[in-house]
Formats: C-alpha cells, structure tokens, sequence
C-alpha cells in the first residue's frame, strides 16, 4: 500500500525528515511518498500558521498528481485541517496528534505532550480535545524551542526534553507524546532516559493508517464528513505578497492599520 | 469607531447583506466596512471550504489597504480563522459563532442553534466548546438549506428554520441563535412567532466589539495569542486551478486517485 | 436608556462607587441609576450574605418606585439571585460575573478571577459554571482582602492583586478579572503593570446591557425564567432582630443552641 | 438526638406533613422539630421564590429559641440556602435534594427526578451539579402540578407522577427520586407500580443527618464553609408590603416599571 | 509476532470464532493463538460474569505455558481485567472494547457500540469512559440477543443489528461498533447495508497490538501499572461449587438468605 | 438487622479490624458478620490483586452460609466488584469508597482522599468516577504505605497521613477520607490535628447501609443490576498454584514468557 505523508510546512528538509521517519515505522509493503505544500509557512507555530498550513495541505492533495495512494497522514502536530482532508479524500486520514494520543492511550493511564513553544500548547488542547482523547491527557509542556531549532543543536533539544518530560510526570503522565514532527527519532533516546514510553505521532499514525486500510476501514460518508459540494472555489491570491522576514520592502510583521493597544 | 466585518465567503452580495445587517446594529458613531476575500469559497459549507475560508480570511485582513480600523467581526458561523485573526489584529476580534452565544446565554438557561446544512453541525459544535462557551448550548439543528438557498427563497426558508427550532426547543432551548450569517435580519420574524429570543450573531458581534472598543480592551498577547512569528509565508499558489462546478474540464469534485471506499 | 445598578450590599459609599464606575463605561445615551437593597448584609463575604442579599436585591426591585428602566445589572461579584431578577423583571438582566467571564471569554483562551477573601472562590466557581462560562477560567484566587478593605488602602489593595494576578497566571490565565465591585477602577493601572488585559464586571455588564438592549433582547419566558406565579409572599420578618457586631445585646455570630464541634 | 426540619415555605400544613414523613423514617431516639419560616413565599415555585426561601430559612435558624439540636435538615427540594445554613451552624447541614441523590446513587446506575413544574427543572439540575453529584442523572422531568396541588388530589398526583417516571426510565433512569417535599409518602405506592426504588429526599436526609451525628461529623470549617463574619446584617425590611394574589391594591405579579418586551 | 487472544468465557467456539477473527486482521508475519480460560463464566452478560472473568482471565495468563508472545489482546467487549493484565504482563495489552473505539474515532465524529442485551451498556460505557475515548460516543445500544444467541440465527442477529444500528445513528452515531467478540464477522454484511463504516472490536485490536510491537512499546510502569507486588495470592477456591443452570442440587441463580425486597 | 462486610483480601486480623470499625459505627439494633474471602490476595494493591479480590468477593457472597443478612458493607477502598454483589444480592449493598465520598460531599465543597501506595490512586480515580461523585474530588494522594504496614507502626502512619493531608488541602479538599479500609480509627486523631473532618469509609458504609435497609430501600433492578443470569459458572481453577512470595518452587512476581521490555 502506498501512504502520502504531508508535511504541514514548505520546509523540504522537514519533510525529508518525517519520510525518514514514516518509512522507519512503515511494514515492509508499505510505501511512503512524502508531499511538501507549494505553499505555506515555512514552520507551523501559532494560530495564523495553523490556519495557513490547513488551506495550503488541502490545496497539495487537492492538486497532488503522484501515483494512487492508499492513505494519508498528516504530520502537523496540533495543526487544523484533519476534517477537510476527511472531506476530500476517499482514503483514511489519520493526524499524526490524534495518533500519538490513541496509542499512547493504551500505554498507561495518563499522557503527556511535550512539544516546541508554549504558544502551541493551546492548539494542541483543542485538537486532543475535537479528536476525542482528552480525556486521559495530563499535561501539553513547551520546551521553549522553536520547530526549525530542533535539528540544528540535538543535545540542547534533548536536554529540553528531558526537562519538560520531568514536569508532565509531575502532572501525572505515564507516557510521553514526542509534540511536534521535527522531533522524530527523539523517541529512542529520551524514553531510555526517563524509563517511560514514548510515542512518536509521525510513527504512531503510519500503523494507524496501515490498520485502517488492512482492515477496509475508510472516513464515514454519513454526517458530518460527507464529500466536499461542487462549487466555485479559488484556492489563493494570484498576486498576493509573502511574508518574509528582514527582506526590505516587505512587512516582517504583518499588523493592520488599527488601534494599538 | 470603525469595524471591519469580514465575510468568510467570496460572494459580493452577501457581504453586502451582511454590513447592512451589521449597520442596523451598529451605534451612531460606527462606521462599518465589509471585506470580502479576494479568494476562497462562494460558501463555506462543510470543514474543506471552512479551512479554505480561515486562510482566505487571513490573508484578506494581512493585505487590507483600507481606513484604520477598532475591531473585526468574522461572519462565519462555525467557520475557523478567530484564533489566527487574534494573533494577526493588534484590535479586538469577535466572531459571529462566540458572539451569538455569549448574548444568549445572559437571555435563557438553555440556547439552541438553527443552522444550514446539518453537515455544519459538527463544526458548530467544536467552535462553541473550544470558545468556551458550549455548556449550555442544548442542540444545534441543521434546516437542510445550504447557505446560498437562504435567500433565494425567504417563506421556505422561515419554514425550514421554524421546524427546525421546534426541534431545538424540544432538547430544552430557551433562546434561539441564528446559525447563518446569511439568516441576518429574520431573527425578528420568528422571534415572534416562536415567542422566545432569537440572536443574530452578526448584531451580536457589532455590540460585542464596540463594547470591548469602548471598554479600552483588546487581546490578550500573554500567551496563546502572542503576535505571530516573523517568517517567510506564502499565501496561495499563483497557478493552482480553481474548482468549478459545471466548467468543462475542471472538476467538480476533488478526489485524488486514492482507494475508493 | 436607563439602567438600574444594584448594590448587593447595604452600603451606600459602595453603591455610588459601583455607580462611578458604570457611568464611566455607559455610553452617552445611558443613564445609570444606583440602588441600594434596604435591607441585608453591609457588605457580602460568604453563602449567608449572599443568599441574605440575593432576597433584598429581589426586594429592592421588586418595591423600586423610581424612572422606568431599560436593564438592570446586578453588582455582586459571585453572590446568587440573577435568576430570581431574571423571572421578575421584564428587562434584560446582567450579572456582573458573568458579564466578566463573557468578555474576558474573548480577549485569551483561559481567564483568571482575582477575588477578595478565599472563602468567596466557591460562590464564583459555582456562578460561573450555571452561568455556562466556566469552561475557559484557569483560577479563581484569592487576595486575603475583605471587601471594605479594599477602599481603605489603595496601595495595599493593588500589592495584593498583582500577587494574587501572578498565581492566576501561572495556572494559565490570559486575562484577569476584578472580583468584586469594590474593585473597580483598579483594571487600569494593573493592566499595565501585569501587560494583560483586566476586565472590570461592572463595566463589562453594563456594556452587555446596553447591547442587549440595542438588539431588542430581552430574557426568554419559555422555560426556567417564566413570570413568576402570583401567590403570597411575605418579603423580611417585621420584628426580626439584625446582626450587629459588638452591639450589647445583638450576637456577633449568630449560633443555634445545636451541639459544637 | 433532636434535627430541625426546616420547610422552605410559609404554609403549616406542609412543614407538618414533611415532619410527618421524617417521623416515619427516623430513628427510634431521634427527636424531630419542624420549622416554618416567619416570613417568605407560600410555596417555592420558581427562583424568585426560592432566592425568598432561602433568606427566610437562614433567619428562622437564626432567630430559632427552641431546643438544642444536633443536626438541620432543609427541606426545599431544589431550593437555594443550603450552603449559607452550613456556615451557620456548628451541626450537620443535609438538604434533601442532595441527600435523595446520595442515596439514589448506591440502588442504580442513573436516577432521575420527577419534580413538580416545569420551571424548577433548572434549580434542580444546577443543586444537583453543585453538590456534586450530577454525573449519574439521567432526567429531571416536570408533573406539570404546583406544589400546593399535589395533596389535592392524591389520585391526579400518583397519575401524573407515573406519567412523568415514564419518561425518566426512557432516559436511563434506574432509580426516581421524589422531587418535591410535599410529594413525601408517594414512595410506596408508586415504586411498587413502576417495579423500581423510589427515594423521598426527607426520609433520605433524616437518615444521613442522623448518620454524619452518630459519626461525629459536621460540616468542615476549613475552607468555604467559615463561620459568617461578624457585621451588620438586616434581615428584612420593616415596611415591606406583602406580595397576595387577588388582594385590592396589592400587586399579584410583580412588575417593575421598565420595557415590556 | 505472536498475539495471545483470550476470551473472557469457557465457550471454546467462541474461542475459536474470535481466533479466526484475529487470524482475519493479523498480518502476514503474525501468529494468533487463542487462550480459553480454565475457569470463569461460559458467557460474559453483566457484572458479576465480568469480575468472574477478570480473575479467570488473569489467571490463565498468569499461568499460560505456550510459546513465547509479544502481545495480549483481551477480546470481552466491556469486560473487566484490563488494567490488571497491563501489570501483570511484559508485553502490550490491547482491549477490544477500547481498540474498536481508537479507530472509530479517526473514521467520524461520533461513533455508536450495538452490543447483546441491554444490561451490558453500563458496563461498556464505563470501560469507554475509563479508557479515555468516551466522549465522541454517541450512544450504546442492545440489540435484546445473548452472546450465545448470536451465532445461532444470523438472519436474526443480522435484523436486531440493523435496527439497534438505527438508533445509534439517530443519536447521531457516524460510525458503529460491533459491541461484543461474538459478532465478529458480520461488520462487513451490515456496514454495506448501512452505508456506514462498521469497526470490529477484535481486529481493530490485533492491528493495534501488531502497531505496538512493531513500534517497540509496552506499557508504561511509570505510574498506575507497575508490577504486581511478590505476595500470597490463592487464586480459586478449590471446593467451591460451580453455578450450573438447570442441574439438580445446585442453585440457578444464586441468592444469599438475606431479606428479598 | 445484620450487615455483613466483607473484606477484600484473605487476611483476617485485617478483616477482625474492620469488622471492630464497623461495630463501632452501627447502631444498637446492627450485628455486623465478618466476612473474609477464601482466596484471593492477601492485600489489595494494584489492579491484578483488585481483579482477583473482586471475584473472590463474589464467591465468598454466593457460598456465604451464615445467618441472613440485610445489607453488605464491601470493605475494599478503590477495589472492583461492587456492581457485581449488586447484581447477586436482593439486599442494600454500599461500597466503602463511594460511602465516604457521599458523606464527605455534605461536608464541604470539595473532597480529598488520602490512601496508601501511589498506585493505587488510580483504581480509586475510577471507582470514584462511576459511582457517580468525582466531581468534588480535589485530590486522591498516596502515603507510600504499604497496606500490611499500616498497623505496623501506628506513629508512622499517623505522620505519613498527616504529610499527605497537607497536599490534599493545598490541592482544595476541605474533608479528608481514610483511602484504606486498614486505615479505620485514624480518623479521631488526625481530625484533630487537622482541623478538618476526616471520613473514614467503613463507618459511612455501615450507616449508609442501615439507611437504606430502615428506609425499606434496595437495588434497583430495572436495568443494569438485573439479577445473574443462570448459566455455567466455575468460580476458580482447583489446580491453580498460588503466588507466594519467597517460597521455594514459586514465581515471587508472575511473568510469561513474551518479550521483556
């Protein structure tokens, strides 16, 4: 079977990153294509990005013309968009949050995130929240890092971990969810350390998806995520200007001409 | 003061409709401007179009070249985006979803929602709880009439919405929210009829905001809703093929070539 | 339009601060009329003189012979009665409490209560949650201040608020609420020094007054809040004696002849 | 040991039956005081009514000049007052809402509540969920019969009470609970009827006050339940007119001055 | 791999119905041996069949003597045992009951178990709850047939769960639950005729104990699911008499001499 | 009348000191029967050893040939099977976990729990859930007491509760419960010393039980604790080797023979 994984970032480097992961935890008949968005954010970190990501993950699987695909998983961790993919595909669509979460479910009575910035955390509560699996999460920890900081210094991530981890067990986790898929192969190294299990969601959602297509499982027709109604849709201004920062001429920042408080 | 109302859809007319019902709304000294995205839907029915709007929506407020502005008002019922526009905005944003609860919980002890198509339900549901406001919603009741119909037809549509609210009433509403920015404006109507309050979330929002302008409060940067990031962010591909029903030569339904349930 | 304040408390210096403090939020339309319950506690610090207050302020309006009225805000930070008014008004109700928890609902994803003593935060806990709003509030704390304490050491007053302010934080507010009336004016200059949004009750429900109002919304009659029955009633014993602290012959605290533990 | 059974109203007849029914379930050397308030509404139908009880009931424990006694019951089903008699008195406060759901919950899996009018389901549900035991209630279902109706016509009464028990079990309900003090003694009859346990909320808190007793326990002082502090407190006004349906000059509703809606 | 499937009752047919379920689902690499308990309940409908068969259940594990295994997946739908399995053994535990839940909620929003007779309900709602994937549940419904009823008339079984089904969408289920090991088999007829996704319990667990182990995780000790403490444990009492429906001399139902109500 | 309470594992000095606990709380008209399982674990502590005690529970009930009885008083804090005894017995049944919860909860507004090992806090998050009073639960804290040791040194437990009350009130508990059943008699001297009231479940379970049976109340059996159905029933292996720690020939810790993690 053939899984798309999509990364929710225009980062290619992350998306070489998370097929690496996704193939490590794939069965052997299992083929992984990643799909980077042609466009988006370069990272998800905040609302805005989350909102952004979502269109732009729609418009690459709207548009995607790679071979047929079995599955897709979507390797935002906390990032919208789940539900539309439901809508638009024929194939399961499991999130890479969601997954983490049920499995982690079955590893003890109380899980925890740790994942990049604080202003995450927000994001990912509401998505364990709408997916069902709240229930059992004891606590969502910022290590302060942001999500394109992970690789550049390994030990300093580790190190970051470790120490958020240390806070989630002490709001009662029993296993820890790696929160964001630049943190993929952490797993190993961190779940040694603290003597807890520790589920990655990009691994975590390729056995969901590969469970879902063995077991001829695929996304309800009958409520809410019925097909996507012919209309007129345009997906993105032809013209619109990016946002970059420090390039001159362009708003690092973007703020409207309103009050300032 | 000023408020900038957004529609969440690419129809002209009914951003129109929507600032005249936000002007019957508005106090003397409120000057409404309507923005219609540049892109996204012609309606946003179901979680695909809803994703699509929020990134539209964004992307209309980052690009706004208008007069200065107090506050914004998203008229999208159960559509997604708030939180990013919190992010983006230094003013207060509310939207019609919130806006229309908070006002009836203060008129009943128990609300109901009649909205479009039930597929919209879901939607409405979640935007509710993770605005923090869904413990006394009592039922959300779909009349079966897409967003676009409403107007094509007023007697079939109060019709609709008036069974519809029996349905409501019955799981305990006290008060009624209009679950439609395009329903705008029949809340008088059928308040009538139904002998109960009807809330407009449109009107509701325009008090809201003018009552946090006035009240000198904007949001909170304290956590969830810092300003977002400074980075590189694209926002639409400048080739991607729109959808259009009918047109010859481009689909009317998205599907990938996935397995087919 | 016109809107009737009520004091929860016998306290008349309160009352015209609570006054002060509306005016100041009311738009230029408005007129703000003070009122001051006859009868119950000085000043209202428990379950005892709220349930005591919530029948004079049910009193006070019930036997109020002064200008009609468009609204009534109820001034009591955390005490009972907004359903007791609801059923015997015919104007829109506001509850100070609530009224916070409403706005603060659109300013962060999490809101934090700053109150007076500790033995307050179960009456606000409880208000909050019938009211359909408790879902977003991090914490209710306590600042160890009677409410007549308040007044009298502006800057002892603002020291403990900012302490209490910091452990509302940590437990993950976004936005602050005064818990008391007697609190109000104080949101200015701790906003500032906490850089967090500070929501004052009082002008927050006569904002949602007044909006109420504008929208021809009045509380619904189908179901919980119908009219109340005609029947008899006897409003205060005509000989009962009051409590009065250190008066000869009155009992400090009153105790029943019961076992002590 | 000697409990004071307090009626939430003025009418004798009722704290007589009520002391009637605790009679019969307390223990051979348990004493039992009725108590009627001095003042307040002839019978509790409502907030309004009940916010009036609660006051009149704290001020007859207050002013009470009986004999010693070891433990209050409240006997308002659904009525408001029960904490404020807790920080009154240094004996066990049970009210018998609360108590008839402490006891249910031991015979099955959900209960539900057959009450009187419509109106009260609310001051219902809300006691429930503040005293902490909401979670297994499956309904709270109206009669459609005031409170002075039910010994009219005791076969009306046991008709209208199956009807409604009906509608409980089709919502879960495994166990009812009588939902009105005056509707004591219709146990028997209707649970052998409806083939399941039927609660009277006044045997049930006869029975837990007379437990907490031999137990040595009362309510805790550390926390929410702090004595009330000593201050000023007026217990009625002087010169209140009285509210008496069909009375010459007297109001039957009493209507404030302000918009009709 | 090697998955031990243990029934929660005697019935060696059903044993092997369920392994050949397991078989079904298991990938090519997984062996299934199935594990009847030596003791216990020869069918598992209602409580006390359930604690029965949580300790007979521990027990056969406990004394298992097979190959070696690297996953239990425990197939009673809503039984007890769970969490004492994940102490007592090195490997993962996977519960049908929870399993089936874990994917259902990827497939829609809400999700409906149609389980045997409706005493099993309380049961399955609690094992959901405590498991953490309750609250996208939209109800749990009997079809009034006994486990061992369902193999003997499929027709029949087929009937009872197409109508039960109804209702569970009608409470506004997306997805269904085969709610007992026995019905293995039959999700592929009834989803077709439903037109809904239909999740078997025991497959759903074998792909997710085969996820587990190919991920490398087991169940946390850190926390609640520590090892079983070394201590005098007897498990069964030698001499007790079995239950045995319809044998001379002993009880059918068993019923100790207290009082019959 | 007669109570029988039974104790959870098979040690009888334990069952004699609860049994001592029980008389102290019954009534002059109570006999209270002892009862100790013929097999099972020696303590509770964990969910395997909580499984086991739950179905030796049963047996010992079903085989019980004492004197009648009139309700059963199950004595195992947080240990499994009380719906079970439900389903078996015609008589009132109370559980000595849900008992202290239900007269804590009349106490003060919320509740916390004071047991022995850590892992144990689990089983009684989740008894406390189902029977329906979690929600005033401010904390359930461990001593790191082993239940055997609780008698061992009476100054030891005295001061490891004390410690562990503190964390329970700083976390919001105004009432204390004894989370042990071996913990009966702690509650006079550290009530003391705690200035709060400390429940101790044995004897709530004892007068919550003697209510029920004076009010003529049982289980209800419409609906989930209709009685066992006659089957074939084996209550335990006669061949099954016991878990004996140290001795010679036995498994001290049961381990098969899967994959060590």
């Amino acid at each position: 079977m053939r899984i798309v994984v999509t990364n929710c970032n225009t980062t290619r480097e992350m998306t070489e990153d998370i097929v690496r992961g996704a193939r490590g935890a794939a069965g052997p008949d299992t083929a992984v294509t990643g799909l980077t968005p042609a466009w988006g954010p370069e990272s998800a970190e905040g609302w805005l990005d989350s909102y952004l990501s979502a269109a732009a993950v729609l418009d690459a699987l709207r548009t995607y013309a790679g071979p047929p695909y079995d599955a897709v998983v979507l390797a935002g961790f906390g990032e919208h968009g789940r539900e539309g993919v439901r809508e638009l595909v024929d194939v399961p669509v499991v999130d890479i949050t969601e997954a983490a979460a049920h499995l982690a479910c079955l590893l003890g009575r109380r899980y925890g995130v740790v994942t990049t910035l604080d202003r995450s955390r927000g994001q990912i509560e509401d998505s364990l929240e709408t997916a069902g699996v709240a229930r059992n999460c004891a606590a969502v920890v910022g290590t302060g890092l942001g999500v394109l900081d992970l690789a550049a210094d390994p030990a300093r991530t580790e190190t970051a971990f470790l120490a958020a981890a240390e806070r989630a067990r002490d709001a009662g986790a029993e296993v820890l969810i790696l929160g964001c898929a630049g943190m993929t192969g952490l797993e190993r190294t961190v779940a040694r350390k603290l003597g807890m299990p520790v589920v990655d969601g990009v691994g975590a959602a390729v056995k969901l998806a590969e469970s879902l297509v063995a077991l001829g499982l695929t996304t309800s027709r009958a409520g809410g995520y019925a097909k996507p109604l012919p209309k007129h849709r345009v997906w993105g201004q032809r013209a619109a200007p990016p946002d970059a920062p420090g390039t001159p001429g362009v708003r690092e920042v973007p703020v409207p001409q309103g009050r300032q408080s």
